[in-house]
């Protein structure tokens, strides 16, 4: 039997635990100890039914921290795997398989070698190393990172620079990094009407008929031209229902979801605002229960990105690509803390799918990707 | 107690009779039985689970047709009806309660009794007296007068006139008939779009976008100025469907179920052509699946509505007013057969409700305009 590699070794002590959103499975002990033992200082952090858990190495000076989740999603149908999820196996074509190996305990796996090999050769590194760690990422999140986020803001914590193992990568490992992400608000819009019969119009007001031009409008609108690091805000129905099923009443309301994935050349407030305009215009009765899911956050060029970028192409040779595109992640709540987030993991391609898997010579590669990092900025 | 008037008598005995379509409960044999007594020859004509009858007394000349149904909707709840719904009782006010007293067992009973007395004071009238009686009109009412009126197509009859007792007074007894009605078009619109994910539009064609300007056209739309007999067509959609539920999914598909109640400025192939030639318009991939209630019909002034009018006039010194507004009935059948089709019955406001119910004296009024317009067309 082949001996694994130290970080393919705890992947898969990881991968073992079967630890389902909100459940930690005893990943993040397994985390701490390693930690400890590399000389950080813990603080576990239970919120609600939320495992989290913070480290810190260091004194004065920048700040660099590794943010993670220890949840998974949800298998699926267990028959469905070729490998069963939670065995951890790497197959004939050299994959490790199981739920979790690309998204994200691979890259935990990776960041915990990486520092303990960097702590080794560099004892009295500068600055600080941190980890902010959820077992709640996949789930509702309200008692993962973010909580984690204000009680560091509370204190007044700095953070200089955040690394998050999330899957940035599309082909090849560190092809891609995420530099930011767009913004996320949703909103359920309700039009009232006066319901009635069709064969009596004028007795009713009929809410298809009103709000159709106005949904046109909306979705015509142009409400912003994105800018060198977002594509243009993006403006989508989900959901549309009026009727009451019978074909010869006029329905008394109508129901639309909407959802703006939206730059940082919009705000919420403009948003909101040009939406009642437009619905105002059209002189519709109406209501609107809006949700923000995520601001949008931004690393701009420099020293984070800088350090990323030469650590990827000093490990494999490749340039890599920032980019912003794609869904929202904890990093957004650790932007609001004035930091520079860079999203940096393996693979994405079989993320929350049946037989997830990840090329588990990649994980290596990470681990010296993460390793030049820390030399690059604390050596 | 008081002696109850030979109308209000049988349309009591026909109200006790819960006739829920599509069942006769007996109704017909009751009306059959009175009208065989007046010398009509008589026909029964079962179609599928449909009770129907045709009744004929008479020569050569102008035919009159009295048409109607047995049939009545479902009670809805019983707790709520004041007085059963099958009692016929009359209350204090006196109206007579229950389901069918306007809707249309009252003008049944009106019906047999005018045209037994005509019989008796007139046996030798011009013409002939017909009925025209079906268990289905409330129902699908594919095999009720539908069904019979192919029958009598197929072999030759004429009817010249016809009185439908559908109740189309509005607040006094004779005050509006209806010589028309709109027709009914109704169809399922499905567009096709594509699904996917809102975070990535561009992979996706969204079909509430798509259909929103399409949807503000068809509501636009101006059909046609209707004419003197009819307002103009009129178009409403009663549904509007389209999402998976989720937030975050741009739908595949939209479904709209809309109905078009036109006048006779339009047609059906024309209503069709435009709507696609607007959906064209806007590029939308889509499914039109058509189905056509009923076409418009209008009997226009002449000797039918002439005699009506009169008879409502001599009756009770009203002027009745003609109209055609409202819901389709059986009246668009007949009016296939070239017949001048007039309908006219007791007071509809209570029609379909709980504690549907008509004033017991409208009744007799009924009786004696009924047979006033059988004096006018046939004495």
């Amino acid at each position: 039997m082949t001996t694994l590699s130290p970080t393919l070794e705890l992947a898969c002590d990881l991968i073992r635990r079967p630890s389902v959103t909100p459940v930690d499975e005893g990943c993040q002990e397994l985390m701490m100890r390693r930690l400890a033992a590399a000389g950080f200082a813990l603080e576990p952090m239970r919120i609600e039914e939320v495992d989290n858990f913070w480290a810190h190495r260091g004194g004065e000076g920048p700040v660099l921290c590794f943010a993670g989740h220890t949840d998974v999603v949800p298998t699926g149908p267990l028959q469905s795997w070729q490998h069963q999820p939670f065995d951890a196996l790497i197959d004939e074509q050299g994959m490790l398989c199981g739920r979790g190996a690309a998204d994200m305990k691979g890259s935990l796996a990776s960041m915990i070698i990486a520092v303990e090999r960097f702590v080794a050769d560099h004892p009295n590194h500068k600055g600080a190393i941190t980890f902010l760690i959820t077992s709640d990422e996949e789930g509702p999140a309200h008692h993962g990172t973010k909580a984690v986020v204000e009680r560091l803001r509370e204190r007044g914590e700095r953070l200089d620079w955040c690394i998050v193992g999330e899957p940035s990568s599309t082909t090849l490992v560190g092809d891609v990094v995420k530099n930011g992400r767009r913004g996320s608000l949703g909103c359920t819009l309700t039009v009232h009407g006066k319901q009635g019969h069709v064969a009596y119009p004028h007795l009713a007001r009929n809410p298809i008929h009103l709000t159709a031009p106005a949904l046109a409008a909306l979705a015509a609108e142009h409400w912003d031209d994105g800018n060198a690091y977002f594509p243009p805000t993006s403006f989508q129905v989900s959901n549309l229902n009026s009727g009451t099923g019978a074909t010869n009443v006029i329905p008394g309301e109508l129901k639309a979801v909407f959802n703006f994935r939206f730059s940082t050349e919009s705000t919420v407030e403009g948003l909101q605002q040009r939406v009642r305009a437009i619905l105002d215009k059209h002189g519709l009765d109406y209501e609107l229960d809006w949700a923000l899911s995520g601001l949008p956050f931004l690393t701009q060029p420099g020293d984070l990105l800088d350090a990323v970028a030469a650590s990827i192409h000093s490990v494999t040779g490749r340039e890599t690509t920032p980019s912003t595109s794609g869904g929202t992640s904890d990093g957004r709540f650790i932007a609001t803390l004035g930091t520079q987030v860079v999203e940096l993991g393996p693979v994405n391609a079989t993320i929350h799918q049946i037989d997830e898997r990840v090329l588990a010579s990649d994980l290596d590669v990470l681990t010296e990707i993460y390793y030049q990092t820390l030399v690059n900025l604390l050596a």
